[in-house]
């Protein structure tokens, strides 16, 4: 019958559906929306054999459908991870509850009492890949932050979110939230993203959860307001006052502790000036990372391959790095202008005037003095949970949690003031 | 020779140069913008006998092209109108600098210390229409908050706007500010317009000033980010517990004041419970004001015409509003949840617990209790002045001045930590 129905028709439909629902679950107390997602991760739990019954289909269509091996284990749901992933709802449930929050409040010269308060954004959009966890994440984050959310996942997990979908809803339905809380796309018709990227004012804000491809095309063809990550060029520079040993962990950690994150370092900067350079390079190289640098960085390192100019604007998301040598912090800051791409930079150095400068100048997301790159992270940053990491400008930049979730509104309390 | 480069390439080149300034700016102390500003106000009144002779040719060229009498008032500038111009430059010059406030801070358990930090925004777009004003009020908001901005005025006010940007160009660069902090579209050819639009990346917030026409055609075609105002359909409902004076005045106030602002009240609800409606309603129709009602409201004045169901969504920015008689605070919230703009709605009320409900509820950028509409303003609620009202859910709310220029970064200070 859904395939009767025009993509438009039908998100037109699920985002009436969650406008309604928006408006109740706006109104909704802090206590019945950390009760509804207890009630939520519970069910999931109860539904255990279900859906892994689910997920056995999904993932026996994308053997016989040629999927790799990565794209099968990103798809793959066991007892231990359906654990984790109800134990993420329960987590997000215990949250503090950003709706209602004061941001700031004044009394005008007038008399009028003026404050800003936070309220939920109304409904978001979701469009990810084949992590079926994503269903659940992504829903009690938007429920906890009080919105209406359209969950629209890829095909080759469309059965396994569609019983994690049922699940989470039987939890939320008990706890009192309306259905349309959290509604899945029922189809896996690629043209209701399409429809969801147009639905301009019906759909407040679309979040892509996916790789480079989905995000991009999610960005170029959307009317609806987009919260993105795009990508993590990240910098490591180390200057000339650097600590060698805090060097040498830092480095390591940010581009070795796990490659595939879009925290990792992709590109090591070493001032002329440090005297221990090659011992950094060493150490980095010793993990089995490959290196790719300027002509300097190459003198470093017996065997480092040459660098190309593409190589300064990869994010390699492997065991790759490229190393180039600067020349102090101009040269860093000037390297990071050119090439980074907004996401997480980090300086290694003891002089603090030096750090701060790096610290005020870099214009990223996320700038660090003596940390990995690696905690570019919501739960490193006490968010509790992330949604994703914004690498725009706009509203919210970095880690992205409940309080990127919401919106504000003033509210005016007046004894009759009138402009006159 | 300006018309033989494509707009594209000549936006390309401007943002070019905006994005080279931005990273000036951004680095630019509090001072230095402050001590930049009050140059350009002092510039803008230096220049004035020449400023008024580019106005002057842009008003003969208006009057031979058939413009009409409100559009040449908005083009015109005399003496005392640019003397507001450039004090209002002096006033933002004055106003505190959002950038480097510290949002909030946090010490992780692992001794990361982390802080969200206010920048600027980076590179805006402004594009506006006849007020030539908007040059110098739009430069001024845009470089106190640190960033480099782009204006594209309208055709009929080109030569004021060139006069006015080569004065204000010639102060901040008195001041020490880049030439390109503040750029002035050089042509009229409106596929300019487009090649801001389409500029993702290169811009990263459009800003539109002006009539629905053009935030419309922005909204519909921008690929960059845009800080819109659309509708201002705001409701004053007075409850059954109004104080009678309290309302008359306030519900006078919010349509009469200024009827073309967009803060200006278009529907009037009254509960039906109110025992003094009718009241109400005579001494707003006793100022003037052409009244549309629905069967009920009608009875309540002798005359009033009928309400069509198009009534209930009209912005008249005129002497005209709606009126509907309601049943209580839940038959206004049905009403304002059906046919607000989500702009200013106020409710007038004695009963706290009520009032309380409509500003929790009513889902608009600003929600007012016992206070006229009219306050919505950004020097009304304090913010030194305003770049315009957002009326979008995302990134700021309501009025915007300087903090909606921003965003923010996350700075952490560490002592090595990695993830490990």
């Amino acid at each position: 019958m859904l395939d009767t129905v025009s993509p438009t028709t039908l998100i037109a439909s699920l985002a009436a559906n969650a406008r309604s629902a928006s408006r109740d679950l706006a109104r909704t107390s802090d206590m019945q929306k950390r009760a509804a997602l207890h009630h939520a991760a519970k069910a999931l739990r109860k539904a255990t054999s279900t859906i892994l019954a689910a997920n056995a289909v999904d993932l026996e269509r994308g053997l016989a459908n040629g999927l790799s091996a990565a794209m099968l284990d990103r798809l793959r749901l066991d007892p231990a991870r359906l654990e984790s992933v109800a134990a993420a709802v329960a987590a997000v449930a215990d949250l503090d509850d950003p709706v209602g929050q004061v941001i700031d409040r004044a009394t005008r010269p007038n008399g009028l009492e003026l404050s800003r308060v936070r309220v939920p954004i109304g409904v978001i959009g979701i469009i990810y890949e084949s992590r079926p966890n994503v269903t659940a994440d992504a829903a009690a984050l938007c429920v906890r932050s009080g919105n209406a959310v359209i969950l629209r996942g890829g095909s080759e997990a469309i059965e396994s979110n569609r019983a994690i979908h049922a699940a989470l809803n039987e939890g939320l339905v008990a706890g009192g939230l309306p259905a349309a809380a959290v509604q899945l796309v029922p189809t896996t018709d690629r043209a209701a993203v399409g429809a969801m990227l147009a639905a301009d004012g019906a759909i407040d804000l679309i979040i892509p959860r996916g790789g480079r491809s989905l995000v991009a095309r999610v960005q170029a063809e959307a009317r609806v307001p987009v919260l993105a990550h795009l990508d993590g060029v990240n910098h490591v520079f180390v200057h000339a006052s650097a600590n060698l040993a805090m060097a040498k962990a830092v480095v390591v950690d940010a581009k070795m502790r796990r490659t595939g994150v879009c925290g990792a370092m992709e590109t090591l900067l070493i001032d002329r000036a440090f005297p221990h350079a090659a011992e950094v390079v060493a150490a980095l190289a010793a993990t089995g990372c490959a290196l790719r640098g300027d002509a300097e960085a190459q003198r470093l390192l017996p065997g480092m391959a040459a660098a190309s100019a593409e190589d300064w604007d990869a994010e390699y998301l492997d065991a790759i790095a490229a190393v180039a040598v600067v020349d102090g912090l101009d040269g860093a800051l000037a390297h990071v202008a050119a090439h980074a791409s907004g996401h997480t930079d980090a300086i290694i150095a003891d002089d603090e005037a030096v750090a701060e400068r790096f610290l005020r100048e870099v214009d990223s997301a996320i700038v660090l003095w003596n940390a990995s790159t690696q905690f570019a992270d919501g739960g490193e940053f006490g968010l509790g949970a992330e949604i994703g990491i914004a690498t725009g400008r706009l509203h919210a930049r970095g880690p992205v949690a409940l309080e990127g979730l919401t919106t504000y509104k003033w509210l005016g309390r007046g004894t009759g003031q009138v402009r006159g």
